[in-house]
């Protein structure tokens, strides 16, 4: 028997709705590599662009953290994503980011999404950088993959801490 | 000196806010040909994937007539681009075109829009039914691409309309 999952927590993962419905109609899951398969399969196949979009405004800025109040797993772990960027950042490069992630929502409507785990604060601004010149739809599709790559991510992470709690639960 | 076109003029042909904001302040344009090559950039480079989004929202279902009240210039050219579709149309037929235009929409979260103009009925419901099987970011890219031809049919009507006052005018 597989893990089973609810809504809420796909929904952490990737905040479209559609998403997170089809993930738990989907599940259990035997194992992470299904998950990872179904929801590839979902996020490119049966996700609308509506909700590629309302997935892409649950996400904080690059650079800003979630507000202090938002204790949600998906802010939670956002936090976490981003903790080398903060690391590395200077008072400087966080500001210059801060005008790029403007110009940036400027221009495509929606927030700059990159996958940052791992990533510092000057790879992120390059990245930024080198991405807006692009046309718009061709920036949509790379911010779907980029949500994709958070999402698997964010799914191992849920497999992992459900896999701990059942082995406590079974000593 | 080209021919001036106000911000209503280019909603008429494409129902994008930032596409006709750009487009008029892009005018006066020369020629047709100058105005299309500024409409093909300003719509594929600019326009931002909501501003699509809000063009094809737009648009009646095909096999629809916009409603009697509707007077717009805009509803009376569509009238015009499926006067084939409804010369060509049984009733089977639409009420097939219907049952499709519901579950292409329900799939894509927007409606299925294609260059009408001159396409009977049978050819139109054969090309929904062969893109439907897309993936929702390839069939948003090709119903933006529909949205042009579209645009370019009226951005001539809109020309030749301007030039007939103006002939007219200088008489």
């Amino acid at each position: 028997m597989g893990l089973k999952f609810e809504e809420e927590d796909f929904l952490a993962c990737c905040a479209s709705t559609k998403f997170a419905k089809e993930m738990a109609e989907a599940s259990p899951f035997s194992s992470l590599d299904e998950a990872v398969t179904a929801a590839r399969d979902i996020w490119f196949n049966k996700v609308d662009v509506s909700g590629w979009l309302q997935s892409f405004s649950a996400h904080p800025q690059i650079g800003n953290s979630p507000s202090p109040s938002s204790h949600s797993t998906s802010a939670q772990w956002s936090k976490g994503e981003q903790a080398t960027a903060v690391a590395t950042a200077t008072s400087s490069s966080l500001q210059e980011l801060a005008e790029w992630n403007a110009k940036y929502r400027q221009k495509f409507g929606f927030v700059f999404l990159i996958c940052a785990s791992g990533k510092s604060s000057d790879g992120i601004l390059a990245e930024l950088k080198k991405r807006y010149p692009n046309r718009p739809i061709v920036e949509f599709e790379i911010a779907a993959q980029e949500q994709m790559k958070i999402t698997e991510l964010r799914l191992a992470k849920l497999f992992s801490a459900k896999e701990n709690v059942t082995s406590t639960g079974n000593k």
